[in-house]
C-alpha cells in the first residue's frame, strides 16, 4: 500500500466548500488503495488577520506569544477538515505539530524541524483513518508552541512525506504550477513541467513565491518527489525531482524577482582574518537571514562587505550592525533600503557560456542599472532599484526566450 | 505575597481594547504586591463562530474534532492578553490547558478535571511574570486536547485558585454580579452581596448564567470566595462564600428560569429494584446530563418516571430512550419539548414553612400551570410551558419581595 502526502494551502481551504473539495481529493487517493496523510495551512487570510490583530495591540509581540497565536490557524483548519471527511463517511483524525511529535528547535517564528517521531500518524493510519496534520508549527523540547516561519507548511508535508517514505507529495495550491517568471509580473511566463531541487530552490529563496525553501531541502535530502499542483483542476502541474540529464540543455529554467530588500554596505573593514565571520556570527545569531554577501579589498588593506536582508529583518539587523561599527571603528555603515534582486535559474548555466553577458546586456538595453552581482554555479543575480523590478523580470525572462518551449540548446 | 486568580469572560477581551483593559488591571493586582494568574475565554462571540464553521460542515461533527476547534479561540486569547501586559513593559506568559498541566478525563465537550499540576505556573510566578492560563480546556492522559463545557473558563479559574491556594477568584464579566433574577426578564431584580456556594450551584444549575456550576463546585470543596464582579467598573460585585448564620433569615435569595429543556416521561416501567438504575445507567454512560426526575407508582405494580435533559442532549436521549423502551416493552416513551422550569433558590427553605405554598399560589394567581414539581432542600422548581417562563420568574420573584434588601424573616 502506498502512502501519499497531500498538502493543501490557505486558499485551498479558504471555506467550507473549498475544505469539502480537498476532503473529497483525499477520500478518492483513500479508495484509491493509498495510506492519506493530509498536511494543512491557516484557511484563507487568517494568519494575516491575526497578525494584525496582534499588532492591535503591540508593535513588536514576543516571538513566543506569536506563535502561541498563530497555530491556531491550522488547528482550526485541521479539526474542519476532520470533520468533512467525517461527514463523507471516512475516518479521519487531526493532529497539531506537537501531537505528531514535530520537534523543533526553540527559534520561535523560524524554528527549524530537528525530528519527527511518526509513530502516532502511523498508528492512526494503520487504523484505516486519513491522518490531518497542522502545517507550519512544532513543538520544542520543553513543550513551547513553535512554527516553522510563513509559508512552512509545504515544509511540514515534505518532511513528512520524508519520514514517512511517501510515494508521492502533492502540494495543491492556487497556482497550476512552478512557472518560468511570475505570470502576474510576465504574463507570457510558461508553466515549467520538471525541474530540479537546486533550480526550484534558488528560485524560490530568490522570490518564486510558489514554494518554501525548506521544503525542496527536504525533498532533495529525501529523494521525495514534490508534485505542485492547483486545488481547483486535475492538470498536473510541476514536478520537482532530482535532476536528470535532459535538464541541462536547458539554459536557464526561469527567472524571479524579489523586492522587499535591504542592502547594506560596511566600509573600512580590517582586511584580516576572521573579520566577516566575527560580522556574520553576530547577525546569525539573531537569527538574521543574510544573502548576496560581497566582499571586496582595497589596496590600503581595508575590505568593503555588502549582503542584503529581508525586510522584516531590517530593524534588528541595524541594531546588530550598530554593535560591529562600533567594534570595528568603521568609518560608515550604508543601508540601501529598499532594493530589489531580479535571478536568473538554471542548472544549464554549468555548461554553457555567455549567459552572464546576456542577461547583464538584456539589463543595459531597457537602461536598468545593475548595483551588484552575485552569481552561483546555477544562478544569477542583479540587485537593481525596486523601480525597475518587474521590468527587469520582463526583459531577462524575454532574452533566454522563456516563453517558448525549451530550446535544446547545444 | 497573595496569590490572585482574574478570570476575564468572552466580552471582556473582546477586543485589543478590552484586552489591555484587563491586562491594566491585571498589572494593578501585580503593583499591589500579589502574584498574578489570569484565566480567560474566547473573545467575544469566537466560541460561537466557531461552532458555526463546523456546522457549515458537518450536522454533527466529531466531539473531538470540536474540541481540537473550540480551544483555539482561548489560545488567541491568552497569547494576545500576554502581548498586552508585555507592551505595557510586565513579563506574562500565556499557558494552553495542555501546558499547565490541567489533566481530564477523555469525555469530549465535556471532560471533568482529574488533576492540575500547578508546577509550570508556580515556576513562572517566582520568575515574577503573570501567568495567562487558557480556560476551558485541558489535556486528556493520552494526549488529547479536551474542553471542559461551555462557560468552562469559570471552572478551570476556581480549580487555579484552589489549586494554588489563591486569596481570591474574581471572575469578571459582562454583569455587575449576581441578581435575584436575570435583570433582562426582571427588570426589578436586584444585586446580590453575598451568596452561600449551595444557593449559587442551585441558581446556576437552575439556569442563573452567570457562573458555571463546577467552578462553584470547586470553589465549596476548596474553600475559596469567588467574587464575580463587572470588568467595567470598579465596583463591588457578588461574593461567593461558605453559608454563615446571617444567610438563613433569608427564605428566598433568587429566582432562575430554564428554558430550553425537554421532559422525558416513560410510563409502564415494572415498579421493581433496579430498574431506575437501569435506566439512568444507560442514560450516563451517554454522558446525558438529567435533571428534575420524578417517579409515581400505581396500584398495578407498574411505575412512571419523568426527568429533565437539555436541549443538547435531545437527540441522543432519543435514541437511548429507543432502546429502553424495547428493552422494558414500555407502552410509551412521551417527549414534551419544550418545557420550561422557573425555580427558587434559598438557604432559608431550611427554616421557614409555607414557602412552597407561597410559591404555587404567585404562579395559580397568574393562572400559569404547574406540570411537574420537584424540590430540595433549598429549592423549589415548577415545570411550566416555556410561553409562560418569564412571567413565571417575574410574579414568584415578586411574590418573595426580591425587588427589596432582603427581609429579616422570622
Amino acid at each position: 500500500m502506498d502512502l501519499v502526502v497531500l498538502k493543501f494551502g490557505g486558499t485551498s481551504v479558504a471555506d467550507a466548500q473549498r475544505i469539502r473539495r480537498a476532503a473529497r481529493r483525499a477520500i478518492q487517493e483513500k479508495l484509491n488503495g493509498n495510506q492519506v496523510v493530509i498536511v494543512v495551512s491557516a484557511m484563507g487570510k487568517t494568519t494575516d488577520k491575526l497578525i494584525d490583530l496582534a499588532k492591535e495591540i503591540s508593535s513588536d509581540p514576543p516571538k513566543r506569544e506569536l506563535d502561541m497565536l498563530l497555530t491556531t490557524g491550522e488547528q482550526v483548519s485541521i479539526s474542519l477538515m476532520a470533520m468533512a471527511i467525517n461527514e463523507a463517511g471516512h475516518e479521519a483524525i487531526s493532529l497539531t505539530g506537537g501531537q505528531i511529535g514535530l520537534i523543533t528547535d526553540s527559534v520561535h517564528t523560524k524554528a527549524r524541524i530537528k525530528e519527527i517521531n511518526a509513530d502516532r500518524i502511523r498508528q492512526e493510519l494503520s487504523n484505516g483513518r486519513i491522518v490531518i496534520v497542522a502545517g507550519f508549527q512544532g513543538i520544542a523540547e520543553n513543550g513551547e508552541i513553535t512554527t516553522l516561519g510563513r509559508g512552512a507548511s509545504d515544509t511540514t508535508a515534505a518532511a513528512l512525506a520524508a519520514v514517512l517514505q511517501a510515494k508521492r507529495c502533492e502540494i495543491f495550491t492556487d497556482v497550476d504550477g512552478v512557472y518560468t517568471a511570475d505570470p502576474r509580473l510576465e504574463p507570457k511566463a510558461r508553466k515549467i513541467e520538471q525541474i530540479s531541487y537546486d533550480e526550484m530552490l534558488e528560485l524560490a529563496s530568490q522570490g518564486a513565491g510558489v514554494m518554501h525553501s525548506r521544503a525542496i531541502e527536504f525533498g532533495k535530502k529525501y529523494g521525495v518527489d514534490i508534485h505542485v499542483r492547483s486545488s481547483f483542476t486535475d492538470y498536473p502541474g510541476t514536478l520537482i525531482t532530482r535532476e536528470v540529464q535532459k535538464m541541462e540543455n536547458i539554459v536557464v529554467s526561469g527567472v524571479a524577482v524579489k523586492k522587499e530588500l535591504a542592502q547594506f554596505v560596511l566600509i573600512g573593514l580590517p582586511n584580516e582574518p576572521g573579520v566577516a565571520a566575527e560580522i556574520f556570527y553576530h547577525l546569525a545569531k539573531h537569527n538574521i537571514a543574510v544573502d548576496d554577501i560581497i566582499q571586496t579589498a582595497d589596496q590600503s588593506g581595508h575590505a568593503s562587505t555588502s549582503f542584503t536582508v529581508e525586510k522584516c529583518d531590517l530593524a534588528e539587523c541595524k541594531l546588530v550592525l550598530a554593535e560591529i561599527r562600533q567594534q570595528f571603528k568603521l568609518p560608515e555603515v550604508i543601508c540601501n533600503n529598499p532594493v530589489a534582486k531580479v535571478s536568473a535559474v538554471g542548472v544549464g548555466m554549468r555548461s554553457h557560456t555567455g549567459v552572464a553577458q546576456k542577461m547583464f546586456k538584456a539589463l543595459a538595453e531597457a537602461k536598468i542599472n545593475i548595483n551588484a552581482i552575485t552569481t552561483s554555479e546555477i544562478k544569477i543575480c542583479c540587485i537593481i532599484d525596486p523601480a525597475d523590478a518587474d521590468k527587469a523580470l520582463r526583459v531577462v525572462h524575454e532574452a533566454f526566450e522563456l516563453d517558448k518551449q525549451p530550446a535544446q540548446a547545444g
